[in-house]
């Protein structure tokens, strides 16, 4: 009911906030007799922690995971893993002049009426912090999946106006730019454009694509949680979010049908318009998603917004911010679809399955 | 789990194929009291019904809705709503030459993988007509909303290539033409398109956008049950739905934050491109989103597929389809929209927070 | 959240009221391929109709249920089971004069103070019609079960002060009396009994006792969803069920570890007093529970009440009504056992693991 | 689906295992602006914790909680609320000996044949050591209650032979004596009874009353989510338990219906035979339910197993174990109970419905 669980057969449940003492989360329905250490969580929450190139946040968080549970002798055990991270760089003071104003496109004003008050530490439990638990849980799937052939990749297709194309993609390339980029000559594009942002004191959005390999057909469940509505669920559900799309997305519109139909043959199919999804179920084909990122909010550029007392106000957002969100957003939204792939994974087949038991069965009882 | 069931505090769950005897749906948690009967739910079924207009199919259903129970003397009681609508022009004879072919981008492929066989009458559940139950249960949320000072409405803001702007834009012209297009100047230019198309046999993409006003600030769940999340989820869950938007959508992309955040004033808000949903939460600004709608997959030109052997086959989808399925989604996807506000409204408030009992509390027990 | 669905992976969502025009329901997460038809169904709901000894109420409803989804060609589909039984024999006025008073024990009062008002005709959404649906979806569980080599099976074990031991038990007897009573020597006890009661105008409680066999070993979740706590939550569950015990049940608290423990040997378990479940997930032994159920309230014998202004009145209720609510109990609880034991199952396995598809999977995308 | 939660509007779950680093738990939906410190929690950890008398095992834990996040300056925020408790004396090389081992009724068996092997070490997730969280849980949900006149309370009814009756009860003494017992004349008979029970290396079991004062009618949900189904699911849940009952229980199954019902007057009900429920919602009288516990299944008198292969081997269980479990079982059925009705509180009201906010609305936006 509060919204801080994801998924039903497998399930994440998050908990902290931005300047608590720690993240954590459980991630329930695991199958037993997964390998799984927290090198395998460590791996993604590095490439999303902040402070790894001068175009993120300069707050300093090692992002260190430790794993409390579920994991015996080296693999899963069937019951929950509990996870924790702890904060250390919270600095709050940075944060006490703003307690009683309402920063322009934050949640302040939103959670104070939902909630009576807020928790004005760096946005609290609304800060995007929260998300490095979603990306320690997304690796648990990622390594499943991974285990079953599917791979889920993702990477950075626009950054304000600079958009990639086609020609120069490489997937080789995203983990070696701080951009997520899969274009190594768009690189020195941006970082241009980043450094003229910084100087401006302005944010920028940016669009993100994820997808996946290796699914076999059948994966989803019509009518409401298809798999296309539930991926638009998990992926609309990451800080700064504001549009997702499946294949084409808005390209459909202008389409004719005869243009956006995926002719089959018995090799495969002839194109990709849907996204890998139809009729809400998985096709076979590559799982394809794109989303909007709107531009941070916090900036240091004055804006007009109101206090507490509902007072005409001026707020100027100083601290260490992320000028764009977008950057660090490639492991959440990979993350995410991780979460999304694998719960549907096991609403098919139930959590054990796979299990092998080599203890004989008794036969009931002996009268 | 699987899939048949939206909401948590205001549940719907349906059932029904296109071609079977009839669809039904239970709508639970309503709260006890509120005025409803069978013409309420009536009023939006018909502007979703087939048959209506030349531009849409021409199978011809009543689509009548029972209500079965929740109801006593004119009221909601509380208890769950179920209602069924009966299928009465089922001509299942156009479909059985397609029972052992896939027709490109529909569900049939996926779903044959999923289930093992399929329901190939129509679609099976896979039908667009399953929505009809979906509107119906809208119907009684935007009742509810309506009389706490909420208005659900959506138009077609494009039609293939013709797009809406804001010139001549009349909330009174939505209901006036078979499109629900806002411009009265724009629906001749969207007869002849329509016109053109049928007799090339094609079909088209659509965008709907659909508003609610009135909300106050605070409505929704932080993290993963966003307002945002979800009502992505309902909307990305219609037939067709390949992308949705909140306020700006995908145009955040290239946007700089001094110009995407909507300062505030004690006279309100000074401009809407959040969409009315800052961090997963309402902020009393109209809620906004946009879905872009694929064109119908059903159509008279040939394309290639295989059949249920894996062999190369060639399809044509005779039959009754509609050319722009996005013509009739505009009550779907308000009705999906008011589903989830409605829902939310009730997760912050509870089903019976409103209930006054004149009967007095016996004091426990007398000793 | 209010409660008219039971399940996570075999969900069952039940409406309709006693005097309403029809109860209802949808089995959703039923295996596609299993063979079902209504009289499948109708079987088990002719076991619990009113109406069929003198020893039940007198109200005559035949129960015939229709199917409305969910299966094509003899077989269930895979999506969700829509079901229907119309009210036929309503009387209403029976129940008009006591639209202001509560009666003893009723949930007249309860649901007055809940919903600020209420539906009197015959206890609306409280009355034990509402088993009916329960019945019927149970029975899709109890064939599917038994397909698995799992039998459902119930009796009454007590009945008022009349003890079953296990003398003279045979499940065969089980069917052939009125009772559901498993000791063919008791019967003519029993009826004596009865007609003393019903002369007197009283009411008895029973003691109902449901097994299954055929289970493997690991059925269960631990923790909060174990087995017997789902039991338990589905057996309260039922009308006038005031006790749930599993294995021996109360007669634990008396015991010493040495008498409860059941030893194993290669051969099998060397007893069973833990009635097939420990841990929460099951042993492979068989499963058995026990419930008791109140005294029906309802009877022509003058109680102290309070009308709906809260004033001292006399109550007297009329009408047809069962003297012992346990006779009829057996197929309900029966029902309710195979649905949790059901959703249990497909909890492990998923709902489409054993789907078998002949159709080839065509390898992703062409180049 | 893998029943780590319980709950719907008020969840709780938890994590870990006997022998892991740490159990924790998140408890979700509590409403903001709850004052709540970890003292509030440690309260009642103590009672239930191992080691404060001889009769209890002599494992040595301080289940010191840690609150994670959820408090802000003192108070709830409205968001989850993490909290940790380390293991400190873990000890796990008493177990290593009976890795290939199934002790009779313990979940070994079980869990093998569920998950393909098991966590050895002190029964791992399936130990009695996860209610722990569960009590911390409960001490919210009692602080919440008891803030709008509900007090959750329960004492031992029956240990063993020995049963409490009404004479000298006295809810004062419940906290004077390591065994719960209300009736302080009986405490020396326990005393000897268990001195003799631990010399002969023997279990046994015990029934514990729990009860909540304060409830106005009307909570609960008909049919499948009455309140006291979701006690006895709740009290089953609990390890060890076997039985439920709401009220009278079993004595039910003799009583004649002039016996059995709740009279009313204006003044009061003038009995609770229902134990304060009826049609599955709240009457306004006290609640009152009462749970058998097995005997532990843990003791070093040898009895008969198998082994993992399925060979027949004598098991002896050495180490430290309750002789009684049911004597530390009082503060986790209070929890339980607790929890249930704080979720069905909310589930009527809405987690939000006391917010107060003072900050104004600023009217939507600006043309």
């Amino acid at each position: 009911m509060s919204g801080n669980t994801f998924g039903k057969s497998f399930t994440v449940t998050t908990f902290g906030e931005s300047h608590g003492i720690a993240l954590g989360c459980i991630v329930d329905g695991c199958p037993p007799g997964i390998e799984l250490c927290e090198a395998d969580l460590q791996h993604d929450l590095d490439l999303r922690k902040p402070g790894t190139s001068k175009f993120t946040t300069q707050r300093r968080e090692p992002d260190q995971v430790k794993i409390l549970s579920g994991v015996f002798e080296g693999k899963t055990t069937g019951t929950p893993i509990g996870m924790i991270i702890e904060n250390t760089d919270q600095r709050s003071k940075d944060y006490s002049n703003i307690a009683d104003t309402f920063r322009p496109a934050h949640a302040d004003y939103a959670y104070t009426h939902k909630y009576g008050f807020r928790d004005y530490r760096g946005g609290g439990r609304s800060s995007a912090r929260e998300t490095a638990m979603r990306v320690a849980a997304g690796a648990v799937a990622k390594k499943f999946l991974l285990a079953k052939g599917i791979e889920v990749r993702g990477y950075l297709s626009q950054l304000g106006p600079i958009k990639i194309d086609n020609e120069n993609f490489d997937w080789n390339e995203v983990r070696n730019n701080p951009f997520f980029c899969p274009d190594s000559t768009k690189v020195p594009e941006m970082e241009t454009y980043m450094e003229a942002l910084r100087k401006e004191c302005n944010s920028v959005g940016a669009k993100i694509t994820v997808t996946a390999t290796g699914l076999n057909p059948g994966l989803g469940e019509p009518i409401f949680d298809r798999l296309d509505a539930e991926i638009a669920h998990a992926l609309m559900s990451i800080n700064a979010v504001k549009g997702v799309e499946i294949g084409d997305g808005f390209d459909c519109v202008a389409q004719k049908g005869t243009e956006h139909r995926d002719e089959m043959s018995p090799e495969g199919f002839l194109a990709n318009h849907s996204g890998g999804i139809v009729g809400g179920i998985s096709t076979g084909q590559d799982i394809i998603a794109h989303i909007a990122l709107k531009p941070t909010s916090s900036m240091a550029i004055p804006g007009r917004s109101i206090n507490s007392a509902g007072e005409a106000i001026e707020v100027v957002t100083k601290g260490r911010h992320d000028p764009c969100v977008g950057i660090r957003a490639t492991p959440i939204a990979e993350a995410m679809l991780a979460i999304v792939l694998m719960d549907h994974y096991l609403r098919n087949r139930g959590q054990n399955a796979d299990v092998v038991c080599t203890t004989p069965i008794i036969n009931g009882q002996v009268d």
